[in-house]
């Protein structure tokens, strides 16, 4: 708790001096007024968070945050359990979704084994990162999902994960990977943001309209059970979250206390996002939300956290897809403010 | 014009075999199905339109097609004619938005003076392309812009310069340059797509209301006068367009013809393509849309061609700098194609 709260109260606004210069020059670019649209709103955010005109973007990091959640076994989701698994033996592997888009963007991966049920073999590789707080959460339709204090562990694993990866990190990126993930976020944020549990809550992997019917069910009747308190994100993320979305706020947590910014994947992520603006504001100035997913529970973080996606692309898929696609975005409006030149420096003349 | 007639000949439907293989694989990806929405739907595309499942998209060519337009003696622009010439010389010097976005995106740029009013004053370099067809157009609110000769031969410089870059290109990319160049584009899609012209007539680099006013005044004068016959593309393209517009419509006509994919920018560009489309109308099948621009006019022109762009950002710049930050996703959707594992290869269990 003492770490979390140091990672709190080191988070502070954005550099606004910086933002200025950077808005003094993109207004002077060789182009009609700000007609790079949302990618010159994100320069200047860069310049920002990065506290210089000239931010380096380089090394980038996509961090997949992996646990299982006991709510599988009530019956939320198509696949098994050992998914989640064989899932982060691909990711290792290289071959999965993720991966390929991460290389595509130029992005490392790194696995965070934050909470899976059962161990992983003995696999090992530089891609993978043990910090297991449990082995999996309990089933929150019977009992809290994790105690207080595994919730406050797994928020500082994210932390201590963003600081042990800043020295090779200019940009994070978001990821989760976790069977029957959206049931706990769609929890979360029913009770965070005070909504009605069908309107937050999707079909995940494919439900049909019964299943959907049955997660909404559980979901309710979950939060009748352990009443979270909406004032207490620590309170709602432990009785109704998962390890992952911990592990999630906190990296977001870590990033922003380190001024990097963070590119947030999608539904998951987004919650993780939801909690740590909730624990720190100031967290928010230093989150770039990469896509809207095709989980209407998103809507609602977004709202909250007052960010519009830089993508809608249809994505579904989480392990920080999303957010790798996004990156390109981000590459150029860097390159866009470090490289493009003004109406003098291009000797062009300027609109009459 | 025997040219142009043996380009549209030549281009055929897309490679249904194809297709329909990559679509069995995708369908069969380790990941929930089709949870990458639309970047599998751009995937398929391109194994339709390369003729194989796997692609190629590593060589990028954008494209950028400048020339003047003799309509902004009328007062239709913010900026002096001028600046299509210093916009030139800013592309070939590497310093504009489109340098800088094609640089993050891999993509080489080309420029075609294919009607700049003036010349170039000597300007030599591997990026500009000579193939001038008209020292600008001529003032339509009052003559014709061009011959129907020249509407030819701008289209066959388009197809030509397709044909030029193919042997290094595996991905072209749309672009244009002309100051003045919405009002020509919106007076196109008026015409072909027999909408009213305040509904398709945008601010272009920033008219104020007054400005507008007189913009669709002017080109609702020239449609009454000029009379163009709708279901003659040549004709519209000749009485109320632009070299440049005709000189896109060309580069995709040639890339169709080639079996290329071309990645279509925001409206001058999308314009082209719907020029390209009621001229071959198979065409259709080798664009992807890049983004959805600021100018209100792409809209009718996307309905028709059935295209939804994959990008939304605010872009109202042209020069194909929406088509360069959309190559990244085209980068993606090939890596998902060719590089992700099956469940069965990644040996994960599958849905239940």
């Amino acid at each position: 708790m003492e770490f979390l709260n140091r990672t709190i109260q080191m988070i502070g606004a954005v550099d606004g001096a910086a933002r200025s210069k950077a808005k003094e020059r993109l207004d002077q670019l060789v182009m009609p007024h700000w007609a790079l649209g949302r990618l010159l709103d994100l320069a200047l955010d860069l310049a920002g968070i990065c506290g210089t005109i000239r931010p380096s973007v380089a090394d980038k990091t996509i961090v997949v945050m992996a646990a299982d959640h006991g709510i599988v076994a009530a019956g939320v989701s198509l696949y098994p359990q050992d998914v989640t698994r064989e899932m982060v033996r691909g990711f290792v592997n290289g071959v999965a979704g993720i991966n390929v888009l991460a290389r595509q963007a130029g992005a490392d991966v790194k696995v965070v084994d934050i909470g899976i049920a059962g161990d992983l073999g003995g696999l090992d590789s530089e891609a993978l990162i043990e910090r297991k707080i449990a082995p999996g959460t309990a089933d929150f339709s019977t009992q809290p999902a994790m105690t207080r204090q595994q919730a406050v562990a797994a928020l500082e694993v994210g932390i201590a994960v963003a600081r042990d990866l800043a020295a090779t990190t200019d940009l994070f990126g978001t990821g989760d990977m976790g069977i029957g993930n959206t049931t706990p976020s769609s929890a979360v944020v029913a009770a965070l943001c005070g909504r009605p549990v069908a309107e937050v809550t999707g079909r995940g992997t494919g439900l049909n309209d019964e299943q959907l019917r049955h997660k909404v069910a559980l979901i309710e009747t979950a939060l009748r059970l352990h009443q979270p308190d909406p004032a207490d994100p620590i309170d709602v993320l432990s009785k109704v979250g998962g390890v992952e979305i911990a592990g999630i706020a906190g990296l977001i947590l870590g990033a922003a206390a380190l001024r990097k910014p963070v590119v947030v994947d999608g539904f998951i992520s987004t919650v993780g996002a939801l909690l740590a603006a909730r624990l720190a504001p100031l967290s928010r100035q230093y989150m770039i939300a990469a896509h809207r997913s095709v989980e209407q529970g998103q809507l609602a973080a977004l709202a909250e956290l007052g960010k519009e996606p830089l993508l809608d692309l249809g994505f579904r898929l989480g392990e920080g897809t999303g957010a790798a696609v996004a990156m390109n975005l981000v590459d150029g409006a860097v390159a866009i403010l470090t490289e493009m030149a003004t109406f003098s420096e291009a000797a062009v003349s300027a609109a009459q």
